[in-house]
């Protein structure tokens, strides 16, 4: 069997991640089209303004996301997939957290949760591989 | 003739694409001044109102376009430039889009389009080249 | 005395950047609670839309410096712990930012100017870096 490198795991975790982030603005534009809301207009009926949060707060936690994805596929050593499965749960939070908020504002909580979760996981390998990174500087 | 690497064509094409951003920003600046819209204000004129769709709209498209042509200048190989000359494409897009939502909310169709479409080919790169890759290391 | 790369200090000045982006939607969320603005409004008191606008004018800000951070880093060779230094000072110009804003909206000016001058600053590095390289290919 062959192992596949760590980044190239997390290039197509990215990759469907980008997906899913333009997933948001296409339900976006769906909402605008069926409540008649146009544009420049972000305000006027309820569901659109829950696809408009989704989209808003998918690029707010993506920017997060996908700087430390890349980080801890960098400097995190082993197990080399953790980067990327960890990115996976996040696409799955993600898509948690669309269905919860476009059923109604109050059931956002589970899938959001499932996000920070995963940032936080990438966040803590991030800050290891680099801490490990840095004293084998001083070590060599 | 010298051949410069792909990843400096890219490295020009992210310049020029985070000044674009930067002059979206700008933009909403001076039509906060013109149509003095007060901070935290971001609505009550029209104008001031598609200035600020441009920048948020433009932050939306950047953060799917950045990583994919950084994602296809890694994996895709022949031809090496095509990443940056669709990133190229991508700014013009841009630059059209702002040129036609600052007229009228619905001449920002083409700009749009031309944006969604320069992404799409980033895609497909991005996608053939990780596959590429994946085959690769089964193939070694 | 050991010389840490200048990936590695980019690297960790990446995570706190994140870290205080993470910190502006922590904000948000607490100013939610505070002044009772459920989901998905995000308008209906002044203080809580200050902690919105940090929040968003942090993102805006954070897509065109974290790249430029990275260009510059990977660019610009003399010295190398520049961009990471000129990171730190794009943190502190946010940080002063968000104190000033929360206090009021007509105090965000110092904080965003210190924010652009080093975003100013890891653009003209990273211009610089990319000059270079593309020079140093055609005298190869």
């Amino acid at each position: 069997m062959h192992i596949v490198p760590a980044t190239l795991l997390s290039a197509a975790v990215t990759i469907l991640s980008i997906l899913f982030v333009f997933y948001t603005g296409i339900n976006v534009a769906q909402m605008r089209g069926r409540h008649k809301i146009s544009a420049p207009a972000v305000t006027g009926n309820p569901e659109f303004e829950r696809a408009y949060r989704v989209q808003v707060n998918t690029i707010e936690q993506f920017v997060m996301f996908l700087p430390l994805l890349w980080l801890a596929t960098a400097f995190f050593e082993t197990p080399g997939w953790l980067p990327a499965v960890l990115g996976l749960v996040w696409i799955v939070g993600r898509i948690v957290y669309l269905r919860g908020y476009m059923a109604a504002a109050d059931k956002r909580g589970i899938g959001f949760q499932i996000t920070i979760l995963a940032t936080a996981a990438l966040l803590v390998l991030s800050i290891i591989g680099v801490v490990q990174a840095w004293i084998a500087v001083h070590a060599a």
